[in-house]
């Protein structure tokens, strides 16, 4: 591997700099430059990310190198990715308000992004795999899910403005080549990137690659992937991408931000949480209490998902999307079949997401440490091998799956 | 109804001015410019036409006034159509080359686009009228589809460049809004623009209007119109968008261009066959030879298109969807079992959109000359109920369409 690029180190000073010339994020940090500290916190695969504190407060600053920081500067990507970040964090924070952390300031020229400091937060990855529950996690998740999904949808948005948007973010190629291929196609294939516990699931492995009928579902879920516009999603929204407290969730990272299937963003969210229950199971029967969590997160997450959409759907629809002035009278009903048979469409889709994701968590590039913190190796391959198996099973038969409770059903049945 | 922008007149010193002032187009139309002479000749309804003759040779001429022609100033409509009209003319004509017309020049500032003239051509839908058959027309018409569809889709383009493209079309949103209402939307409504044969179909639109079935169709098909991005469509292919000859197909008029369902281009191209099929009912029992070609013409369009286009996936698939190395060995019999399943979805959405497309052409503003000129009201009613009877079925009931001989046995049966 040649380096195309030279390693950007961080650089403090310059940052302190950067902000020190933006008189609003100034005044945020208070007193003077000298008094500022900063400190690098990111643990992503992607970018760095350094909190700054001064004497009055704290801002979060991410910058991104023109690299897959995890990867190194062989893996070029461009910076730009942070502008897209920088969009999708104003266009989501519009309808998921206390969800979304306020963007404060971006340099397109330095590819530097201030955000708004999360004091009190941790990211849920962490806190699920130290064993930890959160009683407000699945109420919050869905509001989320529900108002940045439903409100940059053609059911919310006037056509002109849709599209619009849509090709703003059309052109962050780059972080959707990434999914197309780590997501989609990678796994599938003898590939350099490819990683997953071996020698226990070697065999598993191999079979999977030769899986034409998971291959296919997977290929129809890429082209879903690849042509549907129908709302802006976060585009990775996995447990290291959401900063929880004991009252509060945010989500962070939108840097894989693009039009695309709603499926693509509630399965992911799905994946996680499912992951997070298989590497609970592997941790020990301590863990059961957790696990039980878990499995209602998933209910819950779903069912308010899509209780919150429908809401909105009656309620605020003022889209060009099934335009309420054509269903008026006794043709309501109708148009509220129509609704439960689109949010029936959209579960399946989901879970078809959710199996591809856990499948790439568990042997591409970017292994979650819900896994790879399980020293057991043993014990780790069981559980993603438990994994694996739902997974299939979502990917290639999703409509056996008529609720969310036959999915955690399934997931229980695992052990 | 009151005029925001003033009438703009066709110029034809101004036009000459222009040409003059581009070399290439002057040495095309040979000698000085006062051997030039222009002609307006456009009937479309949205922008003006002339063909410009010099000693040389000749050139077309679009001028696309802000407004919509047939409507008026009182419609205003952007006139950067022109530019999404030059795009897809590039775009498609390198991949169907023979059958869209070579783009010479176009000026973003006074909206003007500069053709090949199509010397010998006539408009398809005036010779279809005037009782004309073309051998040729199927396999040509089926090539274009194939053609302009594949290669600007995700089977053929790498997902980067697919995304680029989609950007560049996704801003066409003035043309995309006239056919989000008037395909989709107006019809079902009291609506000022919609008119139909009355008071013969008077009725039958009342019915219309509360046929919720028909309208849940019908919006569900708007919104794959809304969130799709299969391939760059010419987005209005009605028959008065190609120009024919004995042995030539060429294809205008790609104002509305833009990324969607691949099916709404094959649906309208076969709903103007039907319309034309029903119209030469009305015309009486001498065309029932152009009749018979007529429905010949759909079973080859449709077949044509098919086969052309799944050869076209097999032999040059170099796109990010459906990667061909996943499928090697015995699984490349999946792989093409999954083409023809791609193609049977493709066909039941095509004949959902041509259902549309003809009930739009018989309630809405655009009615199409194919039934407007039969001057017998009753004659012309009768033609329109039974256009209306089988493109209801089409959009309600389209999997009950095995294949495209289902299709022309219903179009025989409704007489």
């Amino acid at each position: 591997m040649t380096a195309s690029v030279p390693v950007v180190e961080p650089d403090i000073t310059k940052l302190l700099d950067h902000l020190s010339r933006q008189p609003a994020l100034a005044d945020r940090l208070g007193g003077t430059r000298d008094l500022w500290s900063a400190r690098e916190i990111g643990d992503g695969n992607v970018n760095h990310v350094f909190v700054v504190r001064g004497p009055a407060g704290a801002v979060c600053v991410k910058h991104a190198p023109p690299y897959v920081r995890a990867a190194g500067p062989s893996w070029f990507l461009t910076p730009r990715r942070i502008l897209f970040e920088h969009r999708a964090l104003v266009e989501h924070r519009r309808h998921a308000g206390p969800h979304v952390p306020e963007p404060l300031h971006v340099d397109p020229e330095e590819h530097l992004l201030t955000v708004e400091y999360l004091a009190g937060h941790s990211v849920l990855r962490g806190g699920l795999a130290a064993g930890a529950s959160y009683p407000h996690f699945a109420e919050q998740a869905a509001h989320y899910l529900a108002h940045t999904l439903f409100f940059t949808s053609d059911l919310a948005l006037p056509a002109g403005r849709k599209r619009e948007l849509t090709s703003l973010f059309e052109t962050n190629t780059a972080m959707c080549q990434i999914m197309e291929d780590m997501v989609f196609t990678e796994i599938f294939l003898p590939h350099r990137r490819n990683r997953w516990t071996s020698p226990e699931l070697d065999e598993d492995v191999r079979r999977l690659q030769r899986d034409t009928d998971l291959k296919l579902a997977v290929c129809r879920l890429k082209q879903r992937y690849l042509t549907s516009r129908d709302a802006l999603l976060h585009g990775d929204l996995h447990t290291g991408s959401i900063m929880i407290s004991d009252h509060s969730l945010s989500v962070i990272d939108q840097e894989f931000a693009c039009y695309g299937p709603m499926g693509f963003d509630v399965g992911t969210l799905l994946a996680h949480l499912l992951i997070a229950y298989f590497a609970a199971g592997a941790r020990g029967p301590d863990q059961a209490a957790q696990q039980d969590w878990l499995l209602s997160a998933v209910e819950e997450v779903w069912d308010g998902f899509r209780t919150r959409f429908t809401e909105l759907w009656r309620d605020q629809a003022d889209g060009d999307g099934y335009p309420a002035a054509l269903f008026t009278g006794a043709a309501t009903a109708a148009l509220e079949a129509e609704r439960q048979r689109y949010m029936g469409a959209l579960f399946t889709d989901s879970l078809g997401f959710c199996g591809a994701e856990i499948i790439r968590r568990i042997v591409g590039f970017a292994r979650p440490a819900d896994f790879t913190t399980i020293t057991d190796s043993a014990k780790r391959a069981a559980a993603e091998r438990r994994a694996l198996t739902l997974a299939r099973a979502l990917t290639t038969t999703p409509t056996d799956y008529h609720s969310v409770t036959d999915l955690t059903a399934a997931a229980r049945d695992s052990y």
